[in-house]
This record gives C-alpha cells, structure tokens and sequence, in this order.
C-alpha cells in the first residue's frame, strides 16, 4: 500500500512527549554522572520539566527539627534543593515538583519504600507538615521568583492509591494531606500550581472520582491531575532482576486516556492532565527497558500521546536510580534512556529522533508519523509494530510512501536503531556482559550505540519524493528529507577525479 | 630582629603537606560539587593521594549476596567504585586506600557510626570478608594495572581504638582483622602496600607497640603505620555545632612524631609513617575550620610536618561530607578547605600558599619558611603565631628578613589572608550568614575569598632584598620575589604619557 | 560636602556604554585568543553589538571573480563570515555591520590603510559593488533570519572624510557609494537599517550637514547617522609607540553631542546617533590605554554618555589588531580592554563596574554615578576625577554620600582599581616589561589585575547609610550596598569560637 | 586464498606514521577552529610533531628593525611563536621546527610564494639571519627548556630544489643558507637537531648527495635529512581547483625510499630521514583529499611506511591552510584530514584506525595490517586495492583471514568508510555541495562522516576466529577482536525477556 502524504498539514505535532521527564530520588540530581547524562539529554531531545520523588526526605535535609535551652525549633535548610534546583534551569529543564516523602521526623510511622527506604507515612502534624511545604515554596519563589516558579506544577505525593507509598493506600488520608498541601502552597500565591493524585495504575477503582469529588465539595484547588502507566505483568524474579510479560502498546494509550474519561461530569472535568510517570515495565531491573523492542514498542504512544493528555513522562530519563539498590552490572533493565556513563539506549534514540520532527503534522498511522519543519525539512519516523509475544521476523515491516518535498531533488539522511545498529545492550551482551565495563569497552559501547546513517540524493517528480522503508526486527528509523538547492559549479565533474577528460568531455 | 636567610639551601621542601588529602565517604565523590571541588583544589594544590571512609559501605553497593535456586552466591560489583576511581585519577589523584566498612550482610553486629550509619562491626565470617578484600584489590589491579596499584597503599580499617569504629575498641579483633586482610591484600599480590592501625588520638596507650608485636610475632606484613591527630578538647554542643578549646599546634607536631617514637626498637622501627587525617578541631561542625585562625594555626604545622612524618593528611579537602548529617548553611565549620560550591577558606590559601613555594628551603622559623625554586623565585610563607585563648592583637606582628635575590631588582607580589583579607567567612557573616547564599551572593563570597595581592618592584643591593613585613591578626602571607629582568625600551618614559616632554628631556 | 543621595530615582541608566563594543578587522574575529577575550567580556560585561572594519577585504575572502571558458563569473564566498558571526551569536553579541573596505578586485585603485593594508578606494564598478552588498546581505538574512538580521544596523565605509579612508576625504564619491549601498541593502529588506557616514572627529566642518542634504534630496534612506570621537593630540613617535597630549573628557561629551546638534533643523533630526568609536587616543600603541589614568578619564563619559546619543562604542575590547602590526610587547598601548592572554586593563574594570550598576539611577554627579536594581542592591561608582596635566596628588579625592539602603544593616562590597590595584600594567612594569611573559607571569599577572576587593556590614539608621570615600589617584571603584537578611543563629557567639564561656555568658 | 595470521609477532609497529604531521602557515595556528580541530585529531589520533612553514614570516611578527635616535636596532617579538606553541604543548604536540620564509625587512628581493605572499628570497645580510635564528632559538630554550626543544627537530627552509620556493633553486645559495643556520642554531646549544634539505619531489637530481657532500666537506652538522613525496600529475585548472592524474601508490613507497638509497655511502648514510611533507595531490584544491579514493589509496603507505623512514607527515591535519587564498566552499580539496569546523574526511579515519592499532604486528599484506595490543585485541585494518585509472568494481575485494584470538569468544566490533560510509564528502555532494552550509546540515555532515558500525560475538576454534571480509569500493575498514570473558549470570535468559518461560524452561 502507498502512503500518499498531503502537502497540506493536519495538525501540529504536540509538546506533550517532552513536556517531562522522570529521574531517580531528588538527591541523586547531585551527582556528577546524572548531571552529564541530563546535559548530554538535554542537547539532543530538550525535555522541557523534570519529576521524580524524595524531594523532602532526609538525605536533602530540609526538615531540621532541633532544641536549644529547653525550646523546640526547627531550621528548613535549602543548600541541597538548591544547588539541584540550579543545576536543572542551568541544563534549561524545570522541575515539576514533587511533594514527598515524609522526613523522619515529622513522620507519623516508620514504613519505608524502596532501597533508599523512603519514609512513606503521613505527617504526625499536619500543621508542621503545612510549614515545611509553605517554607519550602516559599524559599522557591524567594530564589527563582515568582515568574519562574508559577510554572512549576506541584504535585502532592506519588501512588497514594498503593499501599506500598501510603499506609493502607488510605484515600481519607490523603484527602486530608492533599487539602493541607494545597491550601499551603496557594498560600505562597494563589497562581501556584497544584495537582495530584498521582495514581498508581492498578489501584483500587474510583479514586478520581472521588478524588474530584472531594476537592469540589470542599473548595480545595486543584490545578491539574495526574496518573501513572505502565503495562508489565507480575514480576518473575531472578537476582537483581526480573522477567514480566507486557500488554501491546495500546494499553498506555488507554491508561493515557483514563483520567479524561472518568472525569467527565465532574467539577475536574477540563483541568489539564499529566501522566508523570509511563513505561512498559514498572520495575527498574527489567532487561526490556534496554532493548530495541522497547523503542519500537513505544514508537505509536510517543507518536499519539498528545492527543490525550498535556504531558505523558518517560520515567526515567537516566538509570541513575537505585530503587532497587545500587546496580550491579552496567546494563540491569534501568529504566533510564541513558546508561550510567552516557551510553544510549534505543529508547533514547526514539525521542531523539521525536526532537528532529517539525512541527506540522503531515500525516500519522500505526506505523509512521510524517512532520515537516518550517525550513521544509520532511522528517518521517517508522517503526515495525511488536508483537508482545515475541514473534516478529527478522525483517518483517515495509512501507511506501509518496512524500511531498519542495524543489527538485531531496537529501536523505536515514537514522535506525535495531536489533543490532545503535544498540549498545546486545554489542554488550556480545562482549560478555562487563558488570563493569573498561574505558576501552565503554568507547566501544558508545559507538555502537550511535543509528546506522545512510544518505543519499533522490529525485523530486511532481513534488513528490517515493520512499520505500524495509524495516528490520524492532526497527524504529528516521527518515529526514530535505530540499536540495544544488550549489556545485558547472565545472564539477567527478569523472575528472583522477585527472580523466571528464564526462563532458572537456 | 633581622632574619638573615642564607643563601645556600639548608634542604628540600618534603612533599609530606601534599601526599594525601582526606574526604568525605566513598560516595559522595560521586558529585559533581565534589568533582569541582576537587578539580579546584588539584589545579591550585595538587594532591597526590586522597583517603576516605566507606569504600566497603553499603551505598558503594560492592558485595551483593544472593539466592538463586536454593544456592548462596556472591556478586562484587564495582560500578561506582571504578566511576569514582576514574574520576580521582583523570583528576590527577590517586586513591589511599581504606578498607571499611562493613557490608550490613557481612556484619556480626548493627552498631553504625555516623548520620550515614556506616555499620562498625567486625565480619561476621572473616573468610568472606577475605574474599570480599581480594576480589575489590584484584578488581582494581585488573582495571588500573599492578604497577599503578602497587603505589596506593592500603589501610586497614579506621581508628579501632576507639569504640565508636570498633566494638569495644578491641585490639585482638583488630589484630585478626588486620592479618586477615593484609594477607588477602598480599594474596593478589606481593609487591601492593598494606598498613595500619589507623588509631586515633587519645584511645588507650600502647596500641602501636601491641600491634608491632604482635604483625612481627605472626610474620603479619605491615608496609606502614598510620595514625591521626587532632587538637580540639570536649565539644560545647549548640544545634547544628559545636566550640571547643584548643591546644597550641605544637600539639599536632607532638602526635605526628608520636610512631617513630613508639615504634623505635621494634620491628617496625623503619616503616613509613602516615597521619591518614589530621586538623584542628575532630567536628565537622566546628566553626574555627572556617576562620583566619584555622589558616594561621596549621601553618607552622604544615611548615615542620615533613620533618616528623612521611604524610600528614588535611581532613579534608571540601566540605561534602555528611557524618553529621546534611549541612544546614553554606559555612557550618564543616572540615573542607572549600565549602560546597567551591567558596575557598583560608586554610586553602594556606595549601595553595604551600604550592607555590620552591623546592630548596632557604630559611625556617616559628614565624616563617622560605624557599627558593628553579627559575630563581624565593618564596617566604609567614605568618601571625596563634594564641589559643584568642587573644592577640589585631596588628601583632613584625618580621624583617634579608633575602637572597638574583640580579639587580625584584618583583614582589605577596598574597594575603587575614580576618578580613581573603575571608569569605568573615564576608559571608557580614552578609547576615545566609544559610543558602543566592547567586549574586555566590560570587561576592568568590571575590571576597580571594586573597589580597600587592606588587611592586624591590631593588637588589649587595645580592639582598630587605623586607619588612607587618602582620595583621592571623594573618598568612606569601611573598613572592622574582629576579627582574629589565625589558623596557630605552625610550619608554612615563613622564611622557600624557604628550610632556619626558623626564630625560627630550 | 554631604552628598544626600535621594531615595526616589531619577531616571533609568541607559544601556548607550554597553551596545556596542570595537573590534579589530574582521578575520581576526577567527582567533581562539580573540574569542577567549570576548567570552570573558561578555560574562563579565555583556556588549549587545559588535563592530569592526574589514568585513569585504580580501582575507574574508568574500568576493571571488573568476573566468572560466572564456567567461567572467563571480562567487561570494562566506565561509569566514560565517565562522565569526556563528561564534558572535554562540557568545550572546551580534554584528554592528561595517560595509568595507574595498576587494583588491572590485577597486579603482590601490591605496591601502594599516599595516594589514586594506584597500580603501571607490569600487571601479558600482553595480558591482552593488551586488556584493546586496548578495552579502542576502546570504546574512538566509542563514540568520530576517528578524535577526533586521536589528544588526548596517554602516557604510568607515572614517570618509579622511583621505586616510578615503582618497581624498571626497565626499561627493562617498555620497555616490552611499546612495548605491543604502539602495542595495533596502533590496533585500526595506526593514533593514542603514546608516553612515562614521565620521571620523578632526575632518572637514560640514559633512554631516552636507550628508543630510544630500540624502533627503535624494530620496536615500539612512536609518541612522554615526561619527567616532577621540580627544588625544599629535603622536610624538618612538619605536613602536607614541605619546600625545589628551583634551579634557569632556571633549568626548561634547563629540557626541555634536551630530544631534549638527542634524538639528534638517531631516535627519531625529534619527538615532550611534558614536561608532570612541576612546581617549587614536592610536593602538599609545601606552594610555593601559593604565588607571584611562579608566579615571572615561569614567565620567560612560557614566553620562547615554544622555547624549544612542551608543557609544569603546575602540576595542581588546589587544588582538593588527592596525599598526604584530605587537612587541604583551602591553603596548593597544586599544584593548583586554590585553592578547586576558590580562584585564583598568578600563575593563570600569566597563565591568558599569555592567554591576543597576537600572535605576538615584545620583550622578561629576565624581559619581549610584543606581539602585531590582533586588535592592544600591551600586555607587565613584571615581578620582583626572587632570589631563597628569598633576594629581596621590590621594586627592574624598567623597561623602548618604545612601538610601533598606533593612537595619547593610554588606558593603568595595571592588578597587588604581596605580596599584587592579593593574596588571603597573605589575608588568615592575616585572622589567616582559615582551612576551613566560605562564608564571601571566599567572602573576592575572592576579595583579584584580580589582582590590573589601567588605564589611554598616548599620543603617534611618534607612541611610553614611559612606566616606577617599580616592587615591587614578581610582575608579565600585561599592554595593546590599540590605542585609540576618539568618545568623541565637546561638551563634563569636567570642566562643575558641571554647571560651562567651559573650553572651552561657 | 586464506590469509593463516601467526601467533608470534612478526615486529613492531613503528610510529614513524604518527610522529608528525603537517600544517597550514604558522599563524594560521592562533585560530580557534584550528585549534578546535588540533584537539579533534590529538584526541583520537595523536600526533607527535606538527610542521608547517611560515614561522620566520611577517604575519608573526618576530624579525622587527627599527630606528631610534638615528641607530638601526632590531627587537625580535614572540608574542604570536608563544601563542602557538603553548597551544601546541597543551594539546600534546610539538614542533618541527621549519625555519623560514623569509622576513621582508631582511629579504635580498621580493619573490613571494602562495596567496599570502611568503618572501621566498635569501637574506641580504647573513650575520643577521644568522642573529634572528640564535635568537628564535635562545627564545624556545629559555622559555621551554632545554631538555625539551632538543627533542623538536629544526628544519632549514623548505624546498629550496624548486625556484617556487627559492630563487633559481640555487643549491650552493641553499648550502651557504644551511651552513650559517646549522651554526647559529648549534652555538645555543650543540645538542640541538638541524637538518634539511627539504627536497620536493622532481627538482633536479644529485640535491641529496651535494647537500651530503658539502656538509661533511664543510664540517657542517647535520642531525637528519628530510624530503617530500607527492603522486600527482599536472594541474588541469578550473576555477577554484584542479584535477590531476595519480601515480601508483608504491610510488609514494619508492619517494620515501630515495633518501637512504641515495645517501648510502655518503658521511649522511646513518641519519634520519623525515619525510616533511607527503600525500597523493601536492595540490590543496583537488577534490581527492576529501574522498574515500584518497584513504583506500593511502592505506598501504602508512602501513609500510614505517619500514623506510622515520616518519613521513601527512599534509596536513585540516584544511585551515590559505597557499591557493580563501577556500570558496567546505569541501574544496584542500589537504586537511579535516574540514573547517572538524567535518571529518575519509583520510581521517584512516588515521584514527591507525591509532587504534596494537604495537605488535602479526601480519602484513598488500590489503592488510593485523597487529595485536597489551590487551590482546586483535585489530584487522583492510582496504580495496586503489586502481588510479578509477576503474575498481563496487564490491570487487574479499578478504578471508584466520586470526589468533584468546578464549573462547570473540566480539568484533568493525568500522568502516566507503564512498558513501563514513563519506562526509559524497553526503556534501549529495545536499548539493553547499558553498558554507548551515547548522543543520553541519550536524548532517558530521554524521554521515562517523564510519559504519557492526558487531557480533563470534566463536573461537582452537585459538582462531575466521573472518571474511567482502570490501566496496575504496573501503577502509577496521575489525578489532576482542576476547569476551562471559560476565552473563545463569539466570540470563533473552528468551525469557517478554515474560515467557524461558529456553532453559524454569
């Protein structure tokens, strides 16, 4: 089957793919690797916010309750939040703030999550819990001015519905956590903006609902929504990592889809939406989130996500994590696109190639999304559809396109990722897994990691430039068409090369 | 009095101040502050060696046992520890090596010191711990190679004379420790360098003898001894510090000589001696690391050092650190000759002084060291001798010294830090002691940091520059005289700057 | 005399000093040195424009006849254009256009200007020149844009009323390429700003007038006029340099006032005056533009400049030239803020001083300028007024202000340049004048330019604080005044630093 | 035919291929691009020596005679030599130190060479030659040291057989010429390297056996003896470039060859021999320095090179060069490895290849290199046989070799350039050789520029992988082996990745 594309747009390519991107706990943003690897990110896709949890927990230090002569006070001490905070605006990403978890000492338990065991209890006052976060966003406006911080969303704690981040995954409670928080924030300034609830997927159902109904028959702002998404199965667990089936790619979209759907009706209903957190696999040990497979499974939810939410964020933008304790192997199914030391993965490559779209959107299908930019440049990215069960040939997918391109001949520069070109994870199992790889292998690793290229000048007949894509296993590519204003002199003949009387005959 | 400095050198300046620097826990190299930090201090100083806790703590994520199929496994992984190792040694550094501490899964016991908990306790199976020990030496002289690792010397554990790093302080469970781990070192190989005890000061006396005989009764290897210095007494706590008293330096130089002395007419009597840590006050919430004073204090001591000692190591080189938790200001008497953003103290300039200085030393006193390198500059580091109870004058101090200078005229340009000169302290306290100085702050903190420069040209009469120098309260300064070699044209005049007729009269 | 400082502004401090900034030609823009100097200025300064000659001589290498078959063609060639203005725009400054000098190729005849030898006669061919204007603002638009391009204004030729550029000073000719140039560039955009003559000071009287005539008669368009201003006399000659006499400052006030007051009454009254060059002496080897003397004399010019005209234009921001051949020496009088090496001269200070001042202007007298930013900070540069005879006493000045500052205390920051401080001129005299200093020097050197810096806190009484300021000779210094937030702890006791019981008596 | 590689090393390989390279004039070096490509090739190529004429030339300024008083002085001025050569230092590289052309203040006549007009003429006055060489030097040894500017080999002048380069190529002017240079260096100091004669190809015959005759009759040291190579034919001109006939690659094997050949017998028949200048094209505007012709044409030179001299330098590392003016386009022929802005040319790889070879060669063809590292890597470089008629098919040579590898597994990791991998140029064509392109096809080109990547794991049989490598036309392509040590933990599985059950079948 052609493809025909309309010279004439059909929409805009929404911002929503780079509105966020998720990171390991708040203080891991210190170090220097995950700094190199949100600089190397940033210059090549430009994620316009940031999220992940622990911005309150005690390795930051906020919260510091003390006595002195007999009295109680506490200091709210900012040095670590900030030197985060000014490293993100420096690298020109925001952070979309996350309200949690909750410093020991204002704890009302000592239920913990994760490696880094985040205290993950409510407040044992909610009147201090309501000054740390006035403090806190207080001392934000304070240093990055009002301008700049009423763009920052607030989200109040994260997966309230699981009772792995909440007691007892107890919605009455966090109704009460959310009212205090977000009254304390609007407090600051009422163009603060609040939001949550931040849901888990596979929480007990109602939650929105309730949530919006909550809020509504209270008064209590609320600015935006959120969710999660993912679409692993049960976790089979191995050392230091696990095995999971997946749903097909169509299930994000749904979850994508969720929160509009059940909030129609209700007071909530036109807020903005933002999923702060997807991927297929919910587990940072799972080997998927290294493979080309994860690429070109993602391919149609990065493509047509914006179509039902503000903003989905790939969780996480780098495998600076430690959810799950401290890595043992360089390559251990991390969720980053990243590696640590900055090698690529697939799905990295997949926004990389989003951040090369223009802006108008010719035309979209299941397996293509065809942009042109305002220098006329015809990107067209592919992917082959997977299969969850695994089944894909080799060399299964082809397309046809018919692609309009002004001018009268087209520079193409072809960029793929696949089972083997720019796939740093299988060039590593094939040098034998180093947990740790030398400087040499590391080299060896970001080469391969690099898309196969390949170029060449076609012809334009009519406007229009025939393209025929052979897709390999898990292959996501990208197709950028320029047009060619031909610049060489008449003089040029490459049959004169080696000094031969040329093909003009001269 | 006028200190003739003689021409002849008397000796060479030892490298004893420059072979090692402490630092925060293993980990936190892994930040980018850090890194900058520590970049700064090797561009101005240059280190040779850097010695830490924590290589063998949890964070660092070496040993991860593990169950697979009923079977008991053992992974060593070395992500972070080559990352941070990479690091040191691309920044011109090399690791002193401190084995400790304890895996929480190789631990007999739970008792942990610092706010990072680090878990004090002997193995609970001194094979694996053996393993563990030969595994992460075989790994480094995999990746760096023998002959670099054969330069870093290895010490084993940290102060275990005292109870809160060793239950009990126990000396014949260090003893076991030791010869344990010195053999698994000698194990990978012969030649690598293994020592200890690493005591303290002011633990039980006769440790260091015990310890030589009982290495020499077991035919135990000891490549070196090792053992700290501080000169602080009993802390007046406040939240979130502490003031103590001090003693003189002279103190310091007391304990540094101490080995050789306790050593002398036992098997270990020629071995290298190291001071693995040493500084004024023991907190790292001590405000007087931050002060003129600390700078004024420590320069007799880093003066005489070499004498006494093979290595005497600043504890440490940047305030990223955390044994007492997550600092709650900028300056917080953290031990760090620089503070979290690079804001240098004025025992930086004291070291950066110190690099400055030639190899030859001309001339040493109570007051004074001066040295003369290569190209012929001499160099007379002086400073304003400390009383401990504080109470010296503001303008206390006066030296006049007759220098030995090359050619017919000088440039001087001495450098100066003071309590106000060279003094973010002093500044930042100004400034009302912002707990988390703004930008604009940040660099008037940089400027007011950097020390006081004066120049002017001296003539050279008889071979001899005469100074007089004047010193403010705590004051260290550098002066610097370089043989002058006249360039200027014969027709420059700067009577004729502004068009007159010169002072030759032209 | 009390100078009472009122708390209302007066106005806001115009950004004429920082608009543009001089260059040497074109194709020295490629040097990494050049570039190093010109990040540094615009970190530490921050000019908008940037403006030099030479941009159509041959080493850009723009023009390129050939023949091929018997046939004439032409190629413009931007491969050096782009290289500069790619870098220009990389460090946040944008091209002041100067259209000049004249393609050995494309010109009448065969006078050069400068030891580089630009040739400065009309074209042999106005269609021709024609062209290459019109192609060289056409490629700037096609790769810049046109709403960039559209605020870079255009200047045509440079200094015609001096036969030096011109032959023959020949007004009529210059009004001709004028006319042909300004109609080529409105081709490629009517939005587009043109502009000239750029007078040089000392031509014939008239020209601007003359100027005005003709191109309202002529329907030509000129979207803005420009001259230069100097004030030093002849050259008394000596090897490689020169001295002169220098004319008041306020001789460089009243150039700039001249063309608003030449252009009154005809049709170029309003249209925006740009002082395209300015400085004391014309000449680049004229050793006072090295010293203090020259940031003292200039300060008053930049300080009231913007009242006069649109921009003012310091020639150069630095020491990479060439206009009377390779330098001898490190220092040699170059018109340069910066020295070759980023050695900063006293005037880069001044300019740098300038660019700490904030918006608003509360005070501006004949020794000072005080403004006041957004955050409160009250900036007062102050200055050592200069005497052309060069008879100041060595600390001539005082100053008394009374300075509005909210809170209850205020950080003084005082940054210092004079004969002394913050003159690595001075020091390079005092070293013997190295012609070209070995890197220990240049380290010394860096230091010794330098501003002197000091602080301390001034209480405020009455929301003022009173500020004594003597000035030694040649000085220019800048003090800031910041309110003061105190976060100093209860607890906090200087005068236990030392263990001591305290002040406060625990 | 299987290519049997031994086990046992055959030699080592020399680094006569590294150890120099050549470059546009000396000035041309104060540049930031490049100096931004110098590190570019220094990174991953690196070069011991870098040699380009023009250091004794006007644009830098040394030689500079003034009057003063009526007296004749000269001041010799090394600002811009410092510039360079600290620049030189800091990337890792040295020197080889041409002396020439000459400056024009002591020029015997006014023949000039190349667009920037080098003065090619003898001195008028040999005492002051000889001055202005014993000064250059006294000023390298004093601020570099001695013990380093002994190890930079000094060249005298350069083709001095060509009237282009010396007028008449009047040998017995050149003798009187080396005499005077070879004393006055010598008398800084005698252990310092003179030598010459800097032959082009296709002077007169005899040069080398006169020059050694003269020299040793004469007493006149020599410390090497240096000449050029060049393959090409006549220019055939057009606008901006040429075309010319290429001679068989063994012809440049038999230039580097004639030196020894010729000097066998003479007083010269032991020192060495530097080939200063070599490649196929002595001209920089032909089109085959930027293909892939030129690395496949290449590839047998640098690999046996090293057999008949002591290095022979490409010239040059990047197209920053000017002889034949301003290049009109990016690519345009020019010499470099490199483009203007560090676009990199097939030639490049062949280089960077080259650097990633072992010390120890295992085999040597006439298509082939194989050598082996400390590590153990096994690196295959292989080319297609250049036929300089052009008439080579597309995909005409295969290779089979069986090669010695450790273990039991192999990674192979090959990277390849070809005419259209690898090929920045054959892209360029393809956008329609645009004249200076912008950032966006700047990107392009720097991608398609990155040679192809392919890797797998492969079985080793009995100590031996077998390869078969199919080559296109002008391929270069490197194959490193890599022996896998197999880190992969037993619970690995890929089959289990989506979920399944495994191949193990848990």
């Amino acid at each position: 089957m052609l493809i025909h594309v309309p010279q004439a747009p059909t929409g805009r390519l929404s911002d929503a793919w780079r509105f966020c991107v998720g990171t390991g706990r708040f203080d891991l943003a210190l170090r220097r690797d995950y700094q190199d690897s949100l600089a190397l990110a940033q210059r090549e896709i430009g994620f316009r916010y940031i999220r992940g949890h622990g911005l309150l927990c005690d390795p930051v230090g906020v919260y510091r309750p003390y006595e002195y002569r007999g009295q109680r006070g506490v200091r709210y001490a900012f040095g670590y939040v900030d030197q985060v905070l000014d490293a993100y605006l420096e690298l020109g990403i925001r952070p979309f703030v996350e309200l949690g978890f909750m410093p020991a000492a204002l704890a009302s338990g000592d239920q913990t999550v994760f490696w880094w065991r985040g205290n993950v209890t409510p407040p044992r006052d909610h009147s201090e819990w309501a000054a740390l976060v006035r403090s806190t966003v207080e001392h934000l406006v304070d240093r990055y001015g009002l301008d700049e911080v009423r763009g920052w969303p607030i989200e109040v704690w994260n997966e309230p519905n699981l009772d792995l981040f909440w007691p007892g995954a107890d919605q009455d409670a966090y109704h009460r956590l959310y009212q205090v928080t977000a009254h304390a924030v609007k407090d600051v300034d009422a163009s603060l903006q609040v939001g949550g609830p931040s849901l888990a997927p596979g929480g007990e159902p109602g939650w929105l609902e309730r949530f919006a109904e909550f809020t509504s028959a209270n008064g209590v702002p609320v600015d935006f929504v959120s969710r999660h998404a993912y679409t692993s199965g049960p976790a089979q667990q191995v050392p230091f990592g696990v095995y999971q089936t997946l749903a097909p790619a169509t299930d994000l979209l749904d979850q994508f889809a969720a929160p509009r759907r059940e909030l129609a009706g209700t007071a909530l209903a036109g807020v903005p939406v933002h999923i702060t957190e997807y991927n297929s696999s919910y587990r940072p040990d799972n080997p998927i989130h290294d493979t080309a497979l994860q690429a070109a499974y993602l391919a149609p939810v990065v493509a047509a996500g914006g179509d039902l939410v503000d903003s989905f964020s790939y969780w996480t933008f780098c495998d600076v994590f430690e959810e799950a304790g401290v890595p043992t192997t360089l390559f251990h199914g991390g969720f980053g696109l990243l590696t640590h030391r900055q090698v690529k993965k697939p799905a990295y490559h997949l926004y990389a190639f989003l951040a090369r779209m223009g802006e108008a959107v010719l035309a979209r299908g299941e397996d293509h999304l065809v942009t042109r930019d305002g220098a006329g440049r015809v990107a067209v990215l592919a992917w082959a559809p997977v299969d969850v069960t695994g089944r894909e040939p080799a060399n299964r997918h082809t397309l046809r396109l018919s692609v309009p391109v002004a001018g009268r001949a087209a520079f193409l520069l072809r960029s793929t990722v696949d089972e083997q070109r720019g796939n740093a994870w299988a060039a590593w199992c094939e040098m034998g897994s180093p947990a740790s790889p030398r400087p040499a292998q590391l080299d060896a690793l970001r080469e391969a990691a690099e898309p196969a290229r390949e170029h060449r000048q076609l012809p334009v007949l009519d406007g229009r430039v025939e393209l025929e894509l052979t897709l390999a296993r898990h292959e996501v590519t990208l197709v950028e068409l320029t047009p060619v204003t031909e610049q060489a002199p008449q003089w040029w003949d490459e049959a004169r090369l080696l000094g031969g009387s040329g093909g003009g005959g001269e």
